[in-house]
């Protein structure tokens, strides 16, 4: 089916109108009708080509939120009408060790990517969600509830997963004292989530008006990091550390702060660290670890979290025709957490 | 009570004879006369002014078998006669959370290191093992099995009880795939007590002919570090690493081989390693760690196992006299795999 959207044509241009064919459905199929995408950095990444050159032209989106148009015939999971939503994955082999432990993420065969992957099983390249409709297997399909802000609900299935993985895998409970390093479209959510897991939730950040920002999002407290004296203070304290910091950077300050046998998560930098000091690690018995989006069966949980608890991203709403001045504004950091595009104005343009 | 030893009295000289007082008993002392004293790095660094500046003069020594001579009057674990040992902490607070969880060596305020450390308690300056005795309360000495060779037991104290308590905390067991990284001191130790816990070990080495000796000591399988396709067809397959490394070096080609979830744990190198790639944490969620010697509930522990399994270290014996040679081979790796002072030399000299 024919099916307009927005694409990057090389790694200078901006992106502009395209239209791309959607698959027939299979038998396992769901077809999407897409109402909001969520605008993430891994689309400026790899629009621009800074992971490598893609396989043009790049349709971006991996923060889908539609309604089912369509179901193939063997479709269980879901039904005409349902809220549903659409992850970084689309694919992964099913029968490795980590797809049967529920974490597709870490396929050992490679999952498919949302947009820009070889789709082994259907052939061609995927496209994501900056498009009127996407055709997915319902397996890498997830139920929204519909008592939350669908439209703000778009990042929850990327820097969602990506914050709320860490933070359940690393057991956070009550009392906890949980730093949150870093406050963007991770960090945002990290709080958030922390929050709402019982946690007591410490900004950490090098900026006085994010630590601000942060305790309107619920953050119990804020940590300047450039300040000598109030990281000595915070020294050993810490039960675990979500590190959001998108590129290299020095992660001994950090380290300090954790309590012995605790870990620090980085989920941003996926890029070498500044030299890690072994001592912080011995010393403490400490861990430095990494944590990649999440699996389908804990993105459902946290959807289903939030709809409990009323969670959902800080969004910006955005036409399609403003994708490129968003990509500018994200590259400046000018944005509260996440622009989230409507795409009824791609339907009707 | 006037004490013969071996001293260092500044950072250039080599070590020297030299007379000093151990303490009267108090009530839970023990007072030990040495037998046998392993050599270990941290002596060198610490004689030399390495990590700062020392209080000399040095009397080092950390790997400490002996037999009890005489026991305070509350001394109950203990008594006249007992065939005992003494690592590298002689006191620590005992009423942290740490030391309430028997992790005496990650004491929150700090334990007192058997020589060169302020004895908060008694006083002065402690002095360790490259002596005739020793004094120390009872609830920093292990009792060791009669049954295997006393001599070699010596270096369970330090390199021993270094990698059994990462093995122990990582919960190694039967069928795991466990690389020991470097073979000296600690990997040596460390590929006898995963081959004991049923592991399949692999000794991870640049070197062809510390392959081979490895193999002697029970490691199942070879991989040099050097030979880039050896390394990519062990990637990802890993339980646990076990870095005995003791220099900065580049950990990523290690944390490649491990498996999904899985730790490198860091022993040897107290001090900043090369820039490590934050995406080999994250892709497959591995975990880079750390771990300092261990407490003393579980180095007597691993005292009773190498009891049941007769494992003790490969040692070469050295009259005291001869330490200042002995540290020469050391600094050029010249020793399989420690060397241990007969310490009668001392008294008879």
């Amino acid at each position: 089916m024919s099916t307009k959207t927005y694409a990057a044509f090389n790694e200078t241009d901006p992106l502009a109108p395209h239209t791309i064919e959607r698959r027939h459905l299979h038998a396992k199929d769901i077809f999407i009708d897409i109402e909001y995408c969520g605008v993430c950095h891994s689309d400026i990444h790899t629009a621009k080509g800074d992971w490598g050159k893609p396989n043009y032209p790049v349709v971006p989106g991996h923060e889908i939120i539609g309604r089912v148009k369509e179901v193939g015939s063997e479709v269980t999971k879901f039904k005409v009408g349902d809220l549903v939503g659409v992850g970084c994955m689309v694919e992964s082999c099913q029968h490795c060790s980590s797809c049967d432990e529920g974490l597709e993420q870490y396929c050992e065969n490679g999952f498919t990517g949302t947009y820009n992957s070889k789709n082994s099983k259907h052939g061609g390249i995927t496209y994501g969600g900056y498009s009127e409709n996407i055709v997915v297997e319902e397996d890498f399909v997830l139920h929204v509830p519909e008592n939350i802000d669908v439209k703000a609900a778009a990042p929850l299935l990327c820097a969602g997963i990506t914050t709320w993985s860490p933070l359940r895998h690393w057991n956070v409970k009550v009392g906890d004292k949980v730093g949150v390093i870093g406050l963007g479209g991770l960090g945002h959510m990290g709080v958030k989530f922390a929050k709402a897991m019982g946690a007591h939730v410490v900004m950490i950040t090098t900026s006085e008006s994010k630590g601000e920002d942060a305790k309107k999002l619920g953050a119990d407290e804020v940590l300047i990091s450039k300040d000598a004296t109030q990281m000595k203070a915070h020294a050993n304290s810490f039960d675990f550390l979500l590190n959001t910091i998108p590129v290299k950077h020095d992660v001994n300050p950090y380290l300090q702060l954790l309590k012995l046998d605790k870990t620090m998560c980085m989920v941003g930098a996926i890029e070498p660290l500044d030299a890690v000091h072994g001592g912080l690690l011995i010393m403490k018995r400490r861990n430095l670890a990494g944590s990649l989006i999440g699996g389908i069966k804990e993105t459902q949980e946290m959807l289903d979290f939030c709809g409990e608890h009323n969670i959902v991203s800080d969004v910006e709403m955005i036409d399609i025709q403003n994708i490129n001045t968003a990509y500018e504004r994200m590259m400046k950091s000018d944005v509260k957490y996440r622009f989230v595009i409507d795409i009824k104005s791609l339907k009707e343009s």
